[in-house]
Parts: structure tokens; C-alpha cells; sequence
């Protein structure tokens, strides 16, 4: 099964263009896990639990893991996932981007040690930072594309040419990944909510590749409008909320509130298809 | 201290450009170590006393840690270095870049956890992916700017603007970090050396930051060139060998060809000075 297939799956199955983001922050835990960092894996199974038939996929961000040396945790968790959720792909946002060498590297980090379905990657160094994620069949790789940040604009909305109408730099990483880069259909695009114009664009250039959008939820992102820009009845979109689901209760009641936060936020989502 | 100090102290101390990159194979390793994941940290301690006296920098490149679940190895090591070699910086190669909430997590692991003085950064998601790092005084970040791999063509060498002499990506993330973003002195590029041409053109534009330049050694760059395009008196270059060093013997005199590599790379290095 490739990774697109596992994704209209999920999507099919759990009738969700929702992602739920895991970017656990021990101080923001509830009750008795408050500021625990050894409960990280608790935590986060809790929330796994209470949305695994809410979600189209799951997004642990390693970074969050990371500061916390919590890496067994990550790779007890993505086990967690994969046992109780197994027809939920695990995209882990790594957002790694290096030479060929140490692309393979993190590529055994992501795929093999954490067993992860698929992976973020930054496109900045070229196709060979990208290839060796590539060998790996079934294995999927959203490049990041126009992301929901501000400093976004900085490089990616720089325009390649100054004819009207010449690309923008993110332009140019979506007719890459949409054309010479993508050998075997893994590929996809990361695009902020927070530009559904740029969606739009995205989708334009990449009409067929499955598109990851964060920024719903605590960045502000307006689902609605991304739906609009971004979906298609043959690619499927995955969108990701992390902290209005992580933390919408800081009482004992966490993992009911995230699941109704999980399921309002997909039944919108649905809602808003045309 | 400031992280430019250190490198400029550590410069004079060793008469040294010469940054030992250290991406541990473990199917590379000598004799006894050889293929033995739990051995990382040992060879790689071996390295470091056989080299301290002759580096400006060391380099752990994380995903050769990371690949074999070898964080606390790394943690020890990059202890060993601060007792061994207090003199040396350490810069950690992780080329992380992350919206501004998950970039803070990640400059706890470099700066908290592991305890780097210095990182190496994505540029592709702007400023506010960069500036969390600048909040830890006295730490270094060099963003990559030119990258010695053949795909660094790919985005990097994009004409910003069809008028010639409208600059390139590479050339404008090198405007970025001598301008607006180098809010207090803390940031470098990442120029590879087998682009001498392109290390000149990032010092007209970017005369006094510090300059990690990789693809000596294994990779094939010319010492010699680079060195004549991006030394001055005044602002460091920091050019990193990693295989050529690590690898420079298969058998159990592995720590002592390393040192002559190492002297060797150290000499020419300094004999090309203009």
C-alpha cells in the first residue's frame, strides 16, 4: 500500500480531513501530569486514544520530543499508534533537509527507528537532500512549500524573475515536487492555512498531490477557506490542528475535550467541501 | 564570552581553520568497534583527544546519532569535549528550521540539552524560524546559504529578479544574516567549498560573518581555493572535514591517522592564507 493509499484511506474510513498534531509541552499538561516530562508518551497516548477514528492522520513533531529527551517516548507512542490506530498514517514533522549522505541518515531515523509513514522535509538544499527518502517504497514526503508562518515570506514569496507572472519561490518548489522530483508519487506539499490564496495557487500548479496545512486551530488559520482552496474529490487534504485539541481542557477531562474538539473541528472541515 | 570570541581564541590557540566533523558510521569503525552502534561515543571521544590541539571547531552532525539511537552518547560526548577541550566550540549540525514555538524547542535541545555553542539553521521559513536561537547570548548559528551538494543548484542559485545582476537565493539569505537578522552579532553562513567562486561573492556581500565551509576532504573541494576566497584576518573561516579524518585508517592506528589527517588538512589550510 503506498502512502497516498493509506491517506484516502483513513480519510475515507474516518470521514476526516483532520490532522491531530502532537507537540506535547509538559508545563501545558492537565492535572496530575502537569509538568511531568516523563509522562510525554501518557499524555500524548491519551489523546491518540480519544481521536483515532476523528483523524486522517497523526503528526508527532519531533522537536518537541527532542527538548525533552524524550525519544523512547516518541518510538513507544508511534508503536501506539500502530497497534491500536493501524489504519491511521504517522507523518512525522521533522522538517529535516541535508546532503545525500545525512539525508539517509534521518531517513533511517524516521522510517525505520520511529516507523514512521511519512515525513516533513525542507526542499532548501535540492533534490538530493530529498532522494534518499524516496527509496524507501510506500514512504511518503511533504516538502515544505508556503509555510503559515510570517518569516514564510521572507524566501519562499521571493519572485524567481521579474517578468509578471514568473513564480514565486514556493511556486517554483511546487512544480518541482509536482513534476521532476516526485518518482514515484510520494510526494506532497506543505502549505499554511493561513494563506488560502496561496492554496489555491498550490493547487493550481499540484492539482493531484496530497497537501499537509497547518495552521488551523491556535494559529488562526480559517478552515473553512482552506477546504475550499485546497480540496479535491483524488487528493486528499490533511489538515492539522496541534494545541486547540492538545489543550482544551487543563482539567482531568483533557481527553474528552480534545475528542470534541477533534470532532467539531472535522465535521467543519467536512462541512465546508464544495 | 561571545560564540565569534571563542572560534576567533580557539583560531589562535591551534593556528587552525580546520573544523572535525564527526558523522559516526558505525560500519566504518575500526577493529573492535566495528558495526558496534553502542561504540559511538568511544570512537568518537578517541577523535576528539587525537584532534583538539588542532581544531577550530567540532561538528557532531545529529542524524548520525540520531539514526542510531545514540542521543545520551551525544550528550556524553559533547560533555567530553567541554572537559577535554574547553577551547574548541562545538557546533552542532542539525540544520533544524521550524515556525518561531517549535524552534524554541529545538534551541533547548541544541543549547540546553546538548550544549553546543553554536547550530546550523534552515533559512527557508524566515526570521521568526531563526530568532529564538539569538535569544541564548553568546551561542553562534550559521544558516546555510550555499550548500556544497549537487541539488544546491536547485533553489539556491534562483535569480531573485530577471535584471542582471538581481541576486541570487543564496545571495540574498547571505544579505539577510550581514543585515536585518543578525540582531546581535550571533550569526554565520554555511558556504560550501566546492564553490570557491560563490565564497567570494557571499564575502563581498557578508564581509565579517564567520563562514562554515564544508566539502573539504571526502567531498572534493580544493583547500587551497577556499581558502583564498573566504579568509580575512578579521572574521573566521571554519572549514569542516569529516570522512577524510574519521576514516583515514581502517585499522587500530585509527586515532593517530586521524591526528596526521587532521595536522595535514590543519597546514594546508594555514599555508594558503593569502
Amino acid at each position: 500500500m503506498t502512502f497516498l493509499e493509506m491517506l484516502q484511506g483513513a480519510q475515507e474510513r474516518n470521514g476526516s480531513m483532520l490532522c491531530v498534531g502532537l507537540d506535547p509541552e509538559p508545563k501545558r499538561f492537565p492535572g496530575a501530569l502537569k509538568g511531568d516530562a516523563g509522562r510525554i508518551y501518557d499524555f500524548c497516548a491519551r489523546i491518540v486514544d480519544a481521536t483515532a477514528d476523528l483523524a486522517i492522520a497523526f503528526k508527532p513533531q519531533i522537536a518537541y520530543f527532542a527538548a525533552h529527551r524524550a525519544e523512547q517516548q516518541l518510538e513507544k507512542l508511534v508503536a501506539h499508534m500502530r497497534s491500536t490506530a493501524p489504519h491511521v498514517p504517522v507523518i512525522l514533522d521533522a522538517k529535516r533537509g541535508d546532503i545525500g549522505s545525512t539525508a539517509e541518515q534521518y531517513a533511517v531515523e524516521a522510517f525505520e527507528r520511529y516507523g514512521a509513514d511519512a515525513v516533513t522535509l525542507s526542499p532548501f538544499m535540492g533534490f538530493d537532500s530529498v532522494q534518499p527518502y524516496l527509496k524507501y517504497e510506500g514512504k511518503g514526503a511533504f516538502l515544505l512549500c508556503r509555510t503559515s508562518n510570517p518569516g514564510g515570506d521572507d524566501l519562499q514569496n521571493q519572485r524567481l524573475g521579474s517578468i509578471e507572472g514568473s513564480p514565486l519561490l514556493y511556486e517554483h518548489v511546487a512544480k518541482l515536487a509536482q513534476g521532476p522530483w516526485n518518482l514515484n508519487g510520494q510526494l506532497g506539499l506543505v502549505v499554511g492555512a493561513t494563506y488560502p490564496v496561496e492554496i489555491e495557487r498550490v493547487r493550481a500548479i499540484a492539482p493531484r498531490l496530497p497537501l499537509l496545512i497547518p495552521g488551523v486551530g491556535a494559529q488562526g488559520g480559517d478552515a473553512a477557506a482552506t477546504v475550499r482552496a485546497g480540496w479535491r474529490a483524488d487528493a486528499p487534504i490533511v489538515v492539522n490542528s496541534s494545541r486547540a485539541i492538545l489543550y482544551a481542557s487543563s482539567g482531568d477531562d483533557f481527553a474528552d475535550a480534545a475528542r470534541a474538539e477533534a470532532r467539531r473541528t472535522r465535521d467543519l472541515l467536512a462541512a465546508s467541501r464544495p
